[in-house]
């Protein structure tokens, strides 16, 4: 059995999708066990209403709400019973084994950070994993929004733990890793990519060079790496391009289109995950809906269930400081 | 009539697509001329093959071929005598109104530069402006990957000739102008970000705020700012996002499907405009086709005739240095 606390009043569309996906997620997982988080006697009722069946869902009282643009350390501070902190909380104390919220985001990761801990300081925050789609298979990108104006040594870290990501998660092996940078040469690009790519090419991961926007979407690297802010702007323009096209073409009856639709859908991807940290706290996305909560439970369970955190952590402290440190 | 430079050796498949793409362009445009600079014989026996009639299209011998990773600097001094310096050179003289290559731009940079001359010492190199599409309508990107770690000052003036570019060119008035981060907040992302936007806000453009990479699609803004290495990413990812669809999906036969690839097909483009140059100097994509070299003529054509790069210069000298200049 796998628990995964979900903070009912994280998202745009909480806390009905949230309690409708907690459901859906644990009617199709035998091995599922869903804590809500979040005031008890509306997600109750909520349940009730849903036809919930009494299998699969615990519910815990944590009535505070928390604002999408509250800041992280007040939310710590002043909203101890929040879904969010409460599910983080849980598993601080052993009670679950991943915790999920499609709420203010820079809180779910403050309280993360500090109630879980990080393995390694060698990030400011920790970094975003995400599953991203391409032409051929689904990839990592780390960081995909966390950091900003990293070092040329943070870059490395990132390459560290996204290669355990996708060995532990997808089973790839020897995970191919790839530089984001404007060409394919070493001496392309910011000063600080330059310096990335030489410290990559040192580093205990198999590096296949800088790779550009478009082998991005080819899927000629396992893993992407790149700065927190260019990863975000990746990261929403996939999802840009899906919106695009579902609303140019809507939905394509074809192998293809099925294909695209599972793969490039960011709502079955489900949630990203926070890497460097003592356990598996996963970010959902604000607009969520009743499917991507589904996605973002189940895809929770996976990572715990595979310990893609305790692979990543230790890969991590396998580096001696000062081959990844050193500038 | 107008004048176009075109180096007829410039491109993965030269001069063949090359030569193809410049009879296409004079034959459906009478007001159209084109000088091809490359080894005369060379030339003149292909147009011949292809039934050139003689009119629109004359031929200045530049034998030397440049290689698409030689050195700039090596180039201009050693290669007088190719294609890509000679149709810059013409253009100096006064003989042409705006230069073509699809060949090594890193070159072509450097000639435009030195041959041309820079308007303002406000970039270290010339930033790329180039036309993207988005779900809305085609847009201006700027820098699309001439500069890196710029200060946040030049992104300001990227914003400006970015505005004068689309104000001129699309006839997009007061165009809005957003810059690239990973939030929409004004203290997001990396510091020099944060430090541009305060400054965009005071700046003469129409500056809405932080744009995302979803936004970015939607066509929120008019004019993206960003620095040469994101664009650089976007760009490819758009023509990543392009490939991918034509390689699933094919050719969809809808309105919105030959709309989709009117705009998203970047062969459609043409080519990008190096913005700050005492001259139009354009750059068309390494792997150009004979369709996306007539479209490369004829977007210089339309570059020179509207007057784009006169337009962004003077937008660009109107300012006073210690506005924009400021840390």
């Amino acid at each position: 059995m796998v628990k995964v606390a979900l903070d009912a009043l994280g998202g745009d569309f909480a806390p009905d999708v949230v309690i409708e996906g907690a459901v859906n997620a644990v009617n199709k997982n035998e091995n599922l066990h869903v804590v809500l988080c979040g005031p008890e006697a509306e997600v109750k009722a909520k349940l009730e209403k849903l036809g919930y069946t009494g299998k699969g869902i615990s519910v815990v009282d944590a009535p505070d709400p928390v604002a999408m643009d509250e800041h992280p350390v007040e939310v710590l501070k002043k909203k101890p019973h929040s879904g969010l902190v409460t599910c983080v909380a849980l598993q601080k104390k052993g009670m679950v084994d991943a915790s999920v919220s499609a709420g203010n985001s820079g809180a779910m990761m403050a309280s993360c950070l500090m109630l879980l801990g990080r393995t390694t300081d060698k990030f400011s925050r920790p970094p975003i994993g995400c599953v991203i789609p391409t032409a051929d298979r689904p990839i990592i990108l780390v960081d995909a929004g966390a950091n900003v104006d990293e070092r040329a040594a943070t870059l490395v870290d990132f390459a560290i733990a996204g290669s355990a990501f996708a060995e532990t998660y997808f089973g790839y092996e020897n995970p191919k890793v790839g530089l984001l940078n404007m060409g394919e040469e070493e001496h392309k690009g910011p000063a600080v990519l330059q310096e990335a790519h030489q410290l990559l090419k040192a580093a205990p991961v198999n590096f296949i060079g800088n790779i550009e926007g478009e082998t991005l979407i080819e899927g000629v690297a396992d893993v992407v790496v790149t700065s927190g802010f260019t990863g975000n702007v990746v990261l929403k323009m996939l999802e840009g391009f899906y919106e695009l096209h579902k609303k140019m073409f809507g939905v394509i009856d074809t192998p293809n289109g099925r294909r695209f639709d599972e793969m490039w859908d960011y709502r079955m991807t489900g949630g990203a995950l926070l890497l460097g940290l003592n356990g598996t706290g996963i970010i959902a996305h604000g607009r969520s809906d009743a499917l991507a909560i589904e996605k973002a439970v189940e895809v929770a369970a996976k990572y715990a269930e595979k310990g893609v955190s305790k692979n990543v952590n230790e890969r991590l402290l396998a580096i001696k400081d000062d081959s990844s440190e050193a500038k």
